[in-house]
């Protein structure tokens, strides 16, 4: 049986809240996508070879713009780093992509900046900033964390 | 006369520190850039073509290495978008840098995002990380702000 809820620590549940990302990520879940982040005017998200997008009615049709171009993904995430500080906090993770298009496919390593604030309770997504890495580091696993 | 810094709000103290720190940047200054970071060893730095770096030692010894090989570095940055939530805040900001080396230059546009963290009244920078973009965005201004 899991644990309660309640019993989590901070970073916990911001671990939990980014492993939902991917989840939303994996799934080309827009739903899940929405719910997992703010929707204010402010929020910010930068796509891996995308300019900045300010903003969640940017970031939701951005969003909506990638699942409905991407056929399959997969996603996997190594090395989370998360820190709190009040009610907000930010993670560092090293996300493995493959995508798959009309016929082609491409891979990708990424480090991720993701950025979190609480909102009555539940840790919401405000800021997803991304390099691409020129070549994998050696070290990074391919399991979900 | 400037105006004193009690009268400044909490976006224009952290403005002041972005501004700072590349101003540490473009001086080459190890010195100020040691003061404005935070020196605990969870902060991060993502230079551009560089792998995470953890920790204020890992951070400060890139900073060496970096200034170390640099005969000049030119920095302008435009658009910085500041948002604070209680003692934390961030910075969205894009960089112009060319940076002389031993008989060359190489110029590049960098999307960055700044975390900082308030510690006796001093926003101190504990989160550094830069995406070099594709091709400068024809809105960029040459400016520093």
């Amino acid at each position: 049986m899991a644990a309660p809820q309640e019993l989590l620590t901070d970073e916990e549940e911001v671990l939990t809240a980014n492993r939902t990302f991917y989840v939303a990520l994996h799934s080309l879940d827009l739903s899940l996508m929405s719910q997992l982040w703010l929707h204010e005017d402010w929020v910010k998200c930068l796509h891996p070879g995308w300019d900045l997008l300010v903003g969640w009615d940017e970031v939701r049709r951005s969003w909506q713009e990638i699942f409905h171009s991407t056929e399959q993904m997969l996603v996997s995430i190594s090395r989370p780093l998360v820190h709190v500080t009040g009610d907000v906090a930010w993670i560092s993770c090293l996300e493995n992509i493959t995508t798959a298009y009309q016929n082609s496919f491409s891979s990708a390593m990424v480090e991720a900046t993701n950025i979190f604030q609480r909102r009555q309770g539940r840790w919401l997504m405000v800021h997803h900033h991304t390099t691409p890495l020129a070549q994998p580091p050696p070290e990074a696993s391919a399991s979900v964390q």
